[in-house]
């Protein structure tokens, strides 16, 4: 089975998060069946699999799971392309991950895990990272997201916060005897004009900054006024921002506008250019250098003190769309850069 | 019982929509307890109630359903006022109804019915609407809707529309890759702020017409732009606007904010200010005559070919409020102000 197959089948076998362990059940059957050696450890937080007595300082980190498959969803492939869920995000990478563990490196551990797509409670490196930090010394944690073979370094933090705009209900057929909190919807839309993106420049990077409203819901009848209007704001703040920061920030911004109660945050990752393990990467990959715009699981590395980049074949701008799809060329293309930099790092 | 006692009671019994069966009961049983010898016609609709052998001209109306019991709705009378759910709309007109039928005058027919307040097919003058015009000749209906002792003329047409503003779908943390419908509720608002209230003169009567959005709903992950937005958006249309003219007018000036789609729509009914029946009502009464701002059951009866009037105690302002409440000297001069109009209509 060629690389192209590999992620074929990868696609081919769904795994919608929450739902990742048909694909867990193959990746271990496949690495046996291809003759494969080395250690699996398994549990429901995914794969750790490395060759046996090694002590690899290098760890390529990929997620099982995709976003819901839509019934729109593309799922085939031509002479360049293979279209299907996860094509980009990210089975194409997961598929590199495979074939080069059947090389059987000592330099490297290879960590499969599920529920990257679902709440940052679903993630199954919860499970997986206290083991990888009790029986490995890594020193490099390449996270395989699509990065169209950029080094994609450090990632955006994210928080989802919940606005209240308060209004008066009052009869639809006399709305002066109330206030409308549709209206200041108004003021809202034109802040957010104004400051819906902002770029941020950390070691040489643009981070874009990002707020938006991603959901919005009010009203109790067809003829009664909303006595509010509740939205989720999702705010992708920069990677030097820390939770109270980021949590501060949005309130102060969002405030004036209604009640804001701040939900999830997961903070970002700091791009670390000029740490060495990532210099030298960049150096021998001679890849182009980007910052990643969104988050990834760089940023739960970071925090736990170890290196991380992101490096992967696809488009990330792909990511999530319901024609996503990965080139052929960049498949191969990230293994053999990928190969070459682990032969150099041996 | 006298008129205050009764509209306590009468607010005592709950009667949210759907659930009037109990005061239709009481009703019936309070006019027989008190010796009332008239016919009492009964249905799910309501209550029909007239003296034997008679041939009324005037129908007194009211409905017997109230919107839901809100949790922090006073309910209480003190020396001036009477507080709870229906205080205004529209028990203490009901009260006045049943004072009025057990006067037993020859020119009356009293209508009481369901599911006012619900879908205009719950309306139990669906019901007994086709027995009324059967069994009598009606010259005036009366609608006893709380009118602050005036007499209001006509009412607003009302429409319901759902406006769906389409965008297209991104990742939250790269909007630019998509369109955020949320940005154009900034136009819609723009338009509603100007659009929102217009007043429009009939028989020398001002009536406004109203556009509110009264429902918003969108979005379907807080880490995705919503690809739409929808709203219900209620119109309350001039008294002289037909259906069609009512469908157009909104659709005209929604549909360049996206796809308008036109649901129930319940016509007004015009002041009708020089009809004989209604100038004698104004002249005997003496009352300021006012436009209705709303929609009651003066359309139904109006489009069904039976001139009408609202006239009734409370304020209508009050309606639907949780802190509604009707005086308790309207509940009596509303009683005699018709008992005089009744005994000169003779």
């Amino acid at each position: 089975m060629n690389l192209n197959e590999l992620t074929q089948k990868l696609i081919d076998i769904e795994s919608v998060t929450g739902d990742e362990q048909e694909l867990i059940d193959f990746i271990e059957s496949f690495l046996l069946d291809s003759g494969y050696k080395g250690n699996i450890f398994k549990d429901e937080g995914g794969l750790i699999v490395n060759t046996p007595d090694s002590n690899p300082k290098i760890a390529l980190v990929g997620h099982l799971d995709t976003v819901p498959i839509h019934e729109s969803q593309k799922n085939y492939s031509d002479e360049e392309n293979i279209y299907g869920r996860g094509a980009v995000d990210m089975k194409a990478g997961v598929a590199v991950m495979i074939q080069t563990i059947l090389d059987e490196r000592d330099n490297v551990v290879g960590v499969f895990y599920t529920g990257e797509e679902g709440t940052p409670e679903q993630n199954g490196l919860n499970n997986l990272m206290s083991k990888l930090k009790e029986d490995f010394s890594i020193e490099l944690a390449i996270v395989m997201e699509p990065s169209s073979l950029e080094c994609q370094l450090g990632c955006n933090g994210t928080l989802n916060a919940t606005l209240v705009i308060p209004g008066v209900s009052s009869h639809s057929a006399r709305p002066w005897m109330g206030e409308n909190p549709f209206f200041k919807l108004k003021e809202l839309s034109e802040f957010l004009l104004k400051n819906e993106i902002k770029d941020y420049e950390i070691d040489g990077l643009i981070y874009k900054q990002v707020i938006t409203v991603t959901r919005i819901n009010g009203g109790v009848a067809n003829n009664v006024t909303p006595p509010d209007i509740t939205l989720n704001v999702n705010f992708r703040f920069v990677p030097s921002f820390s939770a109270e920061d980021a949590e501060k920030y949005i309130t102060d911004e969002l405030q004036r506008f209604g009640d804001v109660n701040v939900g999830d945050i997961s903070v970002g990752a700091l791009p670390n250019k000029n740490l060495d393990i990532i210099t030298d990467f960049i150096n021998s990959t001679g890849l182009e250098v980007t910052p990643k715009q969104g988050w990834t699981d760089v940023a739960r590395f970071t925090n736990h003190g170890i290196p991380a980049l992101n490096f992967g074949p696809g488009d990330p701008l792909l990511a999530h769309t319901s024609d996503e799809f990965v080139i052929k060329n960049e498949i191969l293309e990230s293994y053999e850069i990928l190969s070459k930099f682990l032969e150099s790092a041996t």
